[in-house]
């Protein structure tokens, strides 16, 4: 019962956290979006795929979020875009705190797109605020298309679903439409993407959805 | 700092219940494996082809995890074997004392094996002991050769990988030679297994393992 208290608590700190980094994000004008997706589906990849098409119109920073290692925040950095990292440590989720303090490595007023990947994680990610205007979750055709179901915190909570690595469909056994269909059934609104960051479809429309948001903060 | 200790308390609560299930298992001579993975890296379909293969020899139950619905208890309760479902509403991975309460639905006597099927999710179920026998990690080749390093907790503690998805090599970003270095990296004394469920390779010398260590736990 006290656990469940303090969890509340962590919970309600860290919501406070999050308002006070998304005040800071609408100061600047700056689109901010949370990527997540379980261990694999292919983030970092989409995101590789993301900056190399955006790269000349738009100044995007990252901040990565992992367990252990800084692997993903060095192959973004060689994109040539500021790239923060924040190793857990073991922690299973990125925290609005940790975010904040991240912000001290980065200048949030030189930047129109902010990316936060998170940790490869479908479960606890989903329930801390980070101050994103949005959750971008990311799910592979390899994952099969029971996914939304199991996991339904996540699609909830996401207003954007990317169906990465369709290339694989004709060797997998998921349907794409199945994917979309569960995941309206948890979540109407969900934008949904499908992408292959293999063969570049997709990608285009991902990417002018990005740009639609980013003009939209900046109006 | 009182969340860190109200953490550790919680793990040592485990700790205890924990050794109480394996003082159970040892006494009903019965081998229990924790099956561990990201969520769609295959542990429910790797379960129904070693049913489909043991069902013959051995007396299998299942303990199945799930954040929400019943459908893999339903899936593997197709091939007549008794299989509880444990629905963590949300809950990021098993406990000892969930396991502990679905026994109270099998008949521990009357098995030879018993497979405890984990919450999809790569980080947290890596810190609960539920008193099983042997943590067995399932990658998926489609995750990428990366994991082992990012993911280091759950392959330092396990002491089987089984690298599914073999079928899926040829279109995919990943070697399995390169996941089984990055895995030794981590933890040299892992056995480990290479399966697809799709063709059924590999699926008879995990499934002699599995035999062995039944025989090994009635000896």
């Amino acid at each position: 019962m006290s656990i469940i208290t303090i969890e509340r608590k962590v919970l309600e700190k860290n919501d406070e956290i999050a308002e006070l980094n998304r005040a800071r994000f609408r100061e600047h004008r700056l689109f901010v979006f949370n990527l997540l997706s379980s261990p694999g589906a292919g983030k970092t990849t989409l995101l590789e795929r993301t900056i190399e098409a955006l790269r000349g119109d738009l100044r995007i920073g990252v901040i990565e979020g992992d367990v252990q290692t800084d692997v993903d925040a060095q192959r973004v950095a060689r994109y040539g875009v500021p790239a923060v990292q924040i190793v857990t440590n073991g922690g299973c989720h990125l925290e609005a705190r940790l975010v904040r303090d991240a912000l001290g490595s980065l200048d949030p007023g030189a930047l129109d797109l902010l990316v936060i990947e998170n940790v490869g994680n479908l479960v606890c990610p989903a329930n801390y605020d980070l101050g994103e205007a949005a959750k971008v979750v990311v799910l592979s055709t390899a994952e099969g298309d029971d996914k939304p179901l199991k996991y339904p915190a996540m699609f909830r909570r996401a207003s954007v679903l990317v169906v990465n690595k369709i290339d694989l469909l004709p060797y997998v056994n998921a349907k794409v439409e199945t994917i979309e269909q569960h995941a309206r059934q948890i979540n109407p609104a969900l934008t949904i993407f499908q992408t292959s960051c293999t063969t570049g479809e997709g990608i285009p429309p991902w990417c002018d959805w990005l740009r639609r948001q980013v003009a939209a903060a900046r109006a």
